[in-house]
């Protein structure tokens, strides 16, 4: 049996690419007493793996060069010497770009505890993904009913779910993405009262064409030149979550942009840095909320599937350039 | 008797300058039922008086020209029509620069109830200034005991009271001043732990060498270069009250620099404007907290007087160029 594993192979600047990584087909590792092996389905392809592949500063150590990417994952158990995931266990964790992983539970993120949803939305709607455009939405950005919220990436995983989240929760949705097919899936699929098409001209005009009375809060998953013209049209009180930065190809050095001091201070706006560590005390809570609007229909989410491990060393870079309509995941 | 006024004559782009105003004798206004008639003690000299100054987007109206200016003052109430604000009656308020002012009491923002100290607290440590530090830094900022905070115009009049409290709040202080004097009034006078002269070379390095755990709380005064290397030092979860912007000349067009979205989503971190106008209702609370404080000994008032109506055109310029230590007051 193969285990297909991707290692770090070339230590990349700003977005990783395809020849940074290789892929081994090393041994399965054996089970120990209180360990289990699971076989993974299916593995997550991330914004965040680009801080992870980098050597810059961030919120968790760079991956080393030689070891497997970093990455969420999902899988079934397979084996088992752990009473507290038997066989047939659904479970996803952080557990790499790898097709098998032994682990104690210590990397387990969550038990699938439902088979009426696809277990791939573990590393999406149901995962990290859902949580972040849930409590960066509602914890972050604290929209009230009736206000405008602004989303980058809106047809993006995070994003679509924000603009879904912001809409049940009453506001008013405008979204911003790349391209006529985008902009069409954030009105069709998405339920945003606006979106515009960030690569066609005129960007600042469109914008506020479509937010009359500003902005009340933006959901930043891009930086660049989307959240200058954003930053322009804040509504006294805005709020402001700085989720990722997917615009910007390389923070080495540090690129310039428009100072955003002068807009948060006459705006009376507040700017947070969304960081899903803060708030996995609070996983419960938000996946409660994600299923019930997942069952009701209320939300809606979407999976764009790249097959078998020889696609996950340029995903990434796929992702960054915004080729997935939905959901990026490795199908194994 | 002379009525003192200094009116708008020209519009400045960003700092407004001498030239800009004019001195105008003007008649005292007559007093109708239900008015009263400050005669003017002292006028403020605040940063805000840039933003009103200029034609541009702002928190308030811009200043027409020909009108007085905007500006905080306090007086005694020397005629009377009204039995709220009887002869003898010190108010402090947005009553402009003018030397006589009739008014309802709609623009009085405070009576001066005390009078174990200087009126002219009113217009500082007791006014917009004092509670602007004490909300900008409670509020915003949150400190908690044993956490850095970093103070930028850490001598001048909203900085060395956030600087005070922070230490009150049993904090480590930085100052980031302009020049050895300023330095030396933060150790001495200021009580900050460490003291950084943002015009000697190695701004970053000297920042680093006093922050070794990073920077917890950054009261931002300046913006610009300054505000910049703060931003490389940010601890977990940092805070970032955004209260002035002192280093930038000019807003229009808004000035280039690092970008800071990164910083913020790495470190978790925070960034508020600071609008005094939604700490209005807290007013007492901040008072009582200030005055205790004064009254102890803990808290530390300086002021910087020109004297006369005369010196008023230049104040603001004065202001900006970092030449007074203290609050800068005209004196009357």
């Amino acid at each position: 049996m193969r285990n297909a594993t991707i290692i770090l192979a070339d230590r990349p600047k700003g977005i990783p690419e395809a020849r940074h990584f290789a892929i081994e087909d090393q041994p399965i590792p054996m089970v120990a007493e209180g360990q289990f092996l699971i076989r993974m389905s299916a593995w997550s392809v991330d914004p965040a793996q680009r801080g992870w592949a980098n050597d810059a500063p961030n919120y968790m150590r760079p991956v080393a060069i030689g070891e497997a990417m970093r990455a969420f994952s999902v899988g079934e158990v397979v084996e088992s010497k752990n009473a507290n995931y038997p066989v047939g266990t659904v479970v996803a964790g952080l557990f790499g770009w790898r097709s098998f992983h032994v682990t104690d539970g210590a990397d387990v993120n969550s038990v699938v505890d439902y088979d009426d949803l696809p277990s791939s939305y573990a590393l999406g709607v149901l995962g990290l993904t859902g949580l972040t455009a849930y409590f960066g939405l509602t914890d972050c950005c604290e929209p009230k009913s009736g206000e405008t919220v602004v989303v980058s990436t809106a047809a993006g995983a995070v994003g679509s779910t924000v603009g879904q989240i912001a809409k049940i929760l009453g506001c008013r949705t405008v979204g911003i993405a790349g391209g006529p097919q985008k902009v069409r899936l954030c009105l069709d699929a998405y339920g945003y009262d606006a979106a515009i098409d960030y690569r066609a001209p005129g960007l600042e005009d469109a914008l506020a064409a479509v937010t009359p009375d500003g902005v009340d809060c933006y959901f930043d998953n891009t930086s660049g030149a989307i959240s200058d013209a954003v930053m322009t049209r804040l509504a006294k009180g805005a709020r402001i979550t700085i989720c990722g930065t997917a615009s910007i190809a390389d923070w080495d050095p540090i690129p310039q942009g428009p100072r955003v001091h002068r807009q948060i201070l006459v705006a009376g706006a507040r700017m947070s840095g969304f960081l899903f560590f803060n708030y996995v005390d609070r996983r419960a809570e938000g996946l409660d909320r994600l299923k019930s609007w997942l069952r009701s229909g209320a939300l809606t989410a979407r999976e764009h599937r790249l097959e078998g491990a020889e696609a996950a060393p340029g995903a990434i870079e796929f992702l960054y350039a915004g080729k997935n309509l939905g959901k990026l995941l490795i199908a194994l």
